[in-house]
């Protein structure tokens, strides 16, 4: 159900349109859009009385939503969710593409801030890097948990890039959540309902990788999870899913993109580094996720591939980051995007 | 790492072998065999120096092992796993099949209990209802929780049937594993490693089901995540994996039965309710999963599947779990298995 | 379009009422049945009208069918379709089960014999053979052609077992019609709608394997598009689908036998050669096949698969083939089935 | 097995290591290069002695190719194979992009001139419609055969651009061959090797669709099915592939292309359309196509797509057409390419 305010409502009528919902027993979602105000409410199994909404100061109408996503819908939301950061001006799903790197796996400082600052140079205004791992084996590389978010923390400081790593479980969650700017639920993770909803009921951007078989419906039901809590800052993420084909790690399903944004305000960033696994297919991958119209590419960057201590085959170099910054921000006017103010492009990229 | 003791090694001998491979900053995981002991060792990323190892007292030799899982795989124990269940003579893995039935919900007491009664009276030594569920929509039914436990201990009281049931969390799991004779985890968390390890550190057996798009290796080192912490009790269930194929809720791959034979000794049940979505294919593919070489057969039963809050369509009724266990009986000979002893069948059913 | 007939309506009538659909400008097909004849219509692109052949002497009601396959669909006939040979009391799709044996490919005649020597002992009333080999590489051996089928035609006139082998094309088609008893139409030409149409325009039955990506749906267009020239002779044949699932060569897909049951009247049989592609596999999974309702198992026995020219790893020895009859004919009562009449199976293998 | 002939090779010396291959019972396939000639030999199953080869005047050195595919892998021709169209300066491989649109079916000469006026005027170089369709059905429209045909050949005549048209059979093919420059063999006979043979005994060159579940070892052989015959002129076609994702028809499979690009010479093009199945999606996917490397991209034009007799959903507006080759030209120049010389977009779709 969706209680849509008229244009001149005032925040006092908000405000008691949300009261009244909460006193029924159900959840409002106030959900401000650039001409007026929606309403969303949760929390109801069966149908709930319109008649009474729709009688109070500043309501204009009350909508059924009828698909299973409500929050991430672009019904009860109509225009793009922009997700910003205090104290920058990096956002993520406005017309600034949002550009995201760094190592599959935080390794020690001398890695990290190598790579940081070749990123940095490139002009990423993200930095993603493993702290806790899921690990298909346990007697694999856990990731160094504390000490990498202490690192990325310190990158932060050091080069106003902001942080995004994932959460595996409560402790972590916690942890993430304290340390870093958006909170990474891995594509393993993407069902772990549990593991959503305490998510949504903190205040940092949630990224949600899609899971390895997860339909177009499942993928906004786990952003669904998040919002149902409160949070609303939620970035959906294309990372490859699992097929028969055998000529990449995964099979990256770009036309994901173009059916979000017909159904979803959410933004999507593009995944090429998990989602081909192979370093020589990221760089054309990344220009395709731009060229469909996708609000941002995540890629494994490694200053050492063949040494790293968990997916080297698909991280790509420094030098072929900044090619791909390049790349982007020629194809980036074709679809209404650019690369973010003050980007400098390394001349020698070029 | 796997040392294979001799058959003569007395327990002391086996001890001291622990307690040296502990001494060396590894974890010892001894699994003794019908001939002899042997002890995996995990938690070593390199290579372990089996000099040492190879002299000592009882040690008969000393293997490398090359498949990603160790414990969960037939190199290291040879005999099939076989559960077993205090206080009673049920048990999953060995000649008896282990049949397994419930509602996918515990929805209220009259439910449970007119569902068991049937169950226990067609022979069900295994007693499954969700307390806890996993739901793809945050508004969606989420299960009694803590009530529903204890209406399954109470059914374990009065029919003598154990019970399986879900965790979905740390929660959960606690409680779960106080209330239940058998830990859950279901497709959604089969990579939630960190699940996965805190089941590992209690003393349940752990069912395991196989995730959507989960290869044999994954299904495996799921059940290694488990089996590294120490809880060797774990047990794979089967239900379906995601394919393009419509006619069925998911695709159910019984040919993974004779797969896992082969390299794995841990018991393999088939959950054909989740596998097919339809109730007409239930019996089928039970007799199938059977016919292959399935150690037991897990289905949702539901005295009114109709006004079932979840999963209706797929269950079936008690009649016919009744008549399943009549065509089981009779095929399980062919595969040198057989029903559970003092099993009473209905006479109608036959 | 279905114009169901009176059961006591003439054999003039049901002539006259095809006579008036083929004035119609469509195409009539008289399908007998236990109670009553019904009469398919196919040809027309948009609707019929019923009122002139409700009115036709003998016509008990005119029905419209919605199915995207008609003649193939149970709404048009009830009852199981059964496939007879003249001259010979073997069947399939009838209580007695279809059991097929050879090898992927007739290599020689020394070959073909010794394995055929060995089938027919055991009891098998159906030898296959590759005369005409679909091979992925244009340099892979591509069967022996007209001198296999001559071959074959040999075993049947010393053996009596009926021969069912591959047609890749019209040349192939007309030659395997010519020599064989069942035309084998291969997963890869399951949507050569130009074969399934020549095929459909002779007299023998037809086996249509289902494509690797191919649903229930297209499985049953397969088979229509046989039915609909006039040869409504047609057996379904499941062996295994692509998947993401890398244990075995492909996903034996078996829950399409109770899917196929209930909305199609025509035989299905499974191949769990190609279904698994390991030999180890395909006993467990001809059992699960006739456990699950399946009309018959069609299987690659080789006496030296280690040589095998094609296929070597997923053929078993013809003394598992043996076994397995043995553990077939166990398992067949229960689904009210039985081998066929007279079958003699060896003692040792019991 | 490869004979790369030396640099200053005559054209006698290449002959006469032709004759001696042929001699030898094998076929030589005499592949020229920018720098030098190479040449592959087919037909033998063993080994071929490369003694006397290297001997022969002319030859720089014989090498032993280990991949399945032969003619097609970049291991025997370095340099992109660049299809061309005497009389004309369209090429498809080449630095200029292949653009190809056109109707899925002919329906009438009305239809046809109206779209292929629109599509001449906005740049296209190629036209496609269906003369022969390949339906799921047998009661679909299957397409108007030789008279679509003809109408292409007049649209040819008018306009210029070169035709692609689907052959499904023997009957088909040659009429293609006799009318169309480009011959399709559709996704559904991608492993029809009879139909392939034939397409490669033919001098026109061949547009091979992706088989709905083909891996892309497989899609290169069938490429080698018709080059094994002796036509070097194939191009492959993405047009999406079958797995559980359900947002879209099929999922269009793009990180393919730099997958291909690294092991064969072959070009690729990308048909968008049956990749999404959705109107909306077309021009997403094409700039992706372009953005990631292909060679061109193929998609479905109508300019009444709501009366379609197939595939209006998927196909684009002629406006819309003009608006992608727009976009395509601007992406182009990021991966080194362009739109043909001499094309005007209309100043109205900028």
């Amino acid at each position: 159900m969706l209680v849509v305010m008229k244009a001149q409502a005032t925040p006092e009528q908000i405000e008691a349109v949300c009261a009244h919902i909460t006193q029924l027993g159900l959840r409002p979602h106030p959900l401000p859009g650039a001409q007026r105000t929606a309403i969303g409410i949760t929390g109801n199994r069966g149908e709930v009385d319109r008649g009474n909404l729709e009688s109070l100061p500043g309501v204009a109408e009350v909508i059924r939503v009828s698909k299973a996503y409500k929050l991430a819908s672009r019904d009860v939301k109509e225009e793009d969710t922009v997700i910003r950061f205090a104290g920058t001006d990096a956002t993520i799903g406005g017309e600034e593409l949002a550009i995201v790197g760094g190592p599959c796996s935080i390794e020690n400082r001398d890695q990290a801030f190598a790579i940081a600052t070749e990123l940095a140079a490139a002009g990423a205004q993200f930095f993603r890097g493993g702290a806790y791992k899921p690990r298909t084996s346990p007697y694999a590389f856990q990731g160094l948990g504390l000490e990498a978010l202490k690192l990325m923390a310190e990158i932060r400081e050091k080069f106003g890039m902001r942080i995004i790593t994932e959460a595996l479980d409560k402790e972590s969650l916690e942890l993430v959540a304290e340390w870093a700017d958006v909170i990474q639920i891995g594509a393993r993770n993407m069902q772990n309902f549990s593991l959503l909803r305490m998510a949504g009921r903190l205040s940092k951007p949630v990224l949600i990788k899609r899971g390895l078989s997860a339909t177009m419906e499942e993928f906004l039901m786990a952003a669904e999870y998040v919002m149902s809590e409160g949070n609303y800052q939620v970035i959906l993420c294309e990372r490859g899913v699992r097929t028969f084909s055998d000529h990449a790690r995964n099979t990256l399903d770009l036309s994901i993109v173009p059916a979000l944004k017909r159904v979803s305000h959410l933004p999507i960033v593009i995944d090429p580094s998990h989602g081909t696994g192979r370093r020589d297919s990221v760089l054309p991958m990344a220009r395709a996720a731009v060229a469909c119209g996708a609000d941002g590419v995540m890629v494994e960057v490694h200053n050492q591939p063949e040494i790293a201590l968990s997916d080297g085959p698909q991280s790509i170099y420094p030098e072929q980051f900044a090619r791909m910054m390049n790349e982007i921000e020629q194809i980036a006017p074709v679809v209404g995007r650019r690369l973010p103010r003050g980007i400098h492009v390394a001349a020698t990229a070029r």
